[in-house]
């Protein structure tokens, strides 16, 4: 499955005669991986208790690393000085960065949750600075330094960084915002991704960039978003900015945007990979998807089964001799029982949270591997 | 290196010329192990942030369990039924456990260092609610259930969590005691020691049984101390009891006691195992020790290396592309540079644990190999 390649490239090769849903294989300067596939989150280059080494032994194919938090440790310079992300982190597999825009805005104000639940009334503001038609100036967390991210500064991080996948520098609009602030931010959020895509070009790296498509819930402008983007020279498009307040809306959403988008080129969910979300959204033509929930859920003992997820650390597993599920090649399945591993888990031993995520993240591989096989044979 | 035998068994291999160091050889149902070895403290039957296959695969021989901690969580009953420790952990190389006798009277006394600093004024006796001829009654710090340590129970609880080598029931004095109490809890020790030693032999299994020395810092009771254990059908013979309040006391205890234990019976050194305290004591005849500052130290950022520590997280490793040592094999060594190290603490990444850890043990390890040869050249 693996060839080397120098530059990107996606090829579909086969779309399911049941739904919208495709295979595809995407190749990268760090390898080639099937689609749809799932995306796992190492904010910091690292997938938290997990190793590089396991992770890919695991089948993991791309990881999502977030610019923000490498701008700020240990900065793009000195991942450039070592060599790249690749070379820095022991990676060899895929890896795909974000703009760091999301992280700037979920700052200023509050995460996607607190935003809804706070009905946009509460704000964030201490670390953004300044928000202008050129980008966005905040402070960092760590030392309080002074950075400004731009269209230009976070593609110039992106490649100093040396993901084989970037993505445009966009604005994410709160959710509870009025018509007309939600429009202007639509409207500069496509020039900032204009002035990504040409400082790319003037850059020239043998990295892919993705587009963020926008419009929140407004069918009208998630469309004119399709439209703006795809006449532009992108090597993927992901679906991103406000996805709804629950997945009844994200799912309607996707229903009329993803139709405006090419079929040639792979699309992006940003931030979703829950097992109801991606039932949902493969057969629409999704071809990848990101979460952290399987690692972090992994961390507070919540394990995904084929029969749902268990809670570990419940007594009913004190003194269960089944491995967490039958079947499965994760690394804490092969080498301990779910009393094992409930007893680290009471135990506060940190090897129960690698093992759970091995665990997870694991079976998220091989629950795309599945999916994969389905559309093949047309059942999705 | 690694035979499978079904008792416990210990043979000297080579006696330096040099020394009174030896290299031995360990048998036992887990397999065979040479020594000196280095232990590594397994707690609640886990390395902290690494795996059971990790170690095994850094050649770690011989793994420390702490009675006390599985008594209180999961319970010894529970490890049983899961089939013992080494099913239950999934360890598949020898384990030693202790009597529980050191936790219960280090939270009477405090830990050593905190009973030496408050010159012996300080007490936390809550948790310990009776010490009798009989045995001593604790509260669990977990459930605040009573749990009462006999030699009778802490034996009964080694042989149903059935470590390879277990520990007789001893009481640990506290350094600053009257010379009228300290020989009351030496007399009453030994006679625990004897309960221990004849549970065992009236309820056999393949286990081994190791006796602990006693006899703080008066020579005439260390040798006293020898004589009692040495004349009992003891597979091996720890030194435990007040180890003095230094290197130097220890080691000058060390010089007058080691000569009396019999040359064919392997001894332990518990709790110890500092470059410093090893250089000193391997010479003297020590074959095993255990300690958990390589892992403890690894977590906080202190790496071992041939040139003396090493603080990862200092900033003159944030663009050193170099493995934490040149030509080690451990796992950090083979997959990251000290720069990615330095980030992931940086970071506060999990993975950084378990790859700093990795490092420590497997140091740890080689070290062990090392002293093994110098010891076959007659150069210790």
């Amino acid at each position: 499955m693996t060839t080397l390649t120098n530059t990107f490239s996606f090829e579909v090769l086969h779309k399911s005669k049941k739904s919208k849903a495709r295979v595809g294989r995407i190749s990268t300067p760090h390898g080639s991986f099937l689609t749809p596939t799932f995306v796992g989150v190492g904010t910091n280059g690292a997938l938290k208790s997990l190793g590089h080494d396991e992770a890919e032994q695991t089948g993991l194919d791309l990881m999502f690393a977030n610019t923000y938090h490498l701008m700020v440790q240990p900065g793009e310079e000195t991942i450039e000085k070592m060599g790249g992300i690749h070379r820095f982190s022991g990676r060899t597999r895929p890896i795909i960065t974000d703009s760091g825009g999301f992280q700037v805005f979920s700052l200023a104000y509050g995460s996607v949750a607190q935003e809804l639940k706070s009905q946009g009334t509460k704000k964030h503001a201490n670390s953004v600075l300044k928000i202008t038609e050129e980008g966005v100036k905040f402070r960092s967390y760590r030392d309080g330094k002074t950075i400004y991210l731009t269209p230009e500064t976070s593609i110039g991080a992106q490649k100093k960084i040396g993901a084989d996948i970037m993505i445009s520098f966009d604005e994410l609009p709160p959710y509870h915002i009025s018509s007309k602030a939600l429009s202007s931010s639509f409207e500069r959020t496509h020039r900032w991704e204009k002035r990504s895509l040409e400082y790319h070009k003037n850059h020239p790296t043998d990295q892919a960039l993705f587009s963020v498509v926008h419009g929140g819930i407004d069918p009208n402008l998630r469309k004119k978003s399709c439209k703006i983007l795809s006449d532009l020279d992108f090597d993927g498009h992901a679906v991103g900015g406000s996805l709804g307040k629950n997945r009844e809306e994200m799912v309607e959403m996707l229903e009329y945007t993803l139709p405006c988008l090419p079929l040639e080129k792979p699309i992006h969910l940003l931030g979703i990979a829950d097992l109801l979300s991606l039932h949902s959204s493969i057969p629409l033509g999704i071809d990848s998807f990101d979460s952290s929930y399987p690692t972090k859920a992994a961390r507070h003992g919540t394990l995904l089964t084929d029969n749902g997820t268990l809670r570990i650390v419940s007594g009913a597993y004190k003194e269960d001799p089944r491995p967490i599920e039958e079947g499965c090649l994760c690394r804490a399945c092969q080498t301990v029982s779910r009393s094992f591993l409930h007893h680290l888990f009471k135990a506060h031993e940190l090897l129960g949270l690698s093992l759970a995520s091995s665990h997870n993240l694991h079976y998220m591989v091989r629950y795309m591997d599945r999916v994969r096989q389905k559309i093949l044979l047309d059942e999705i």
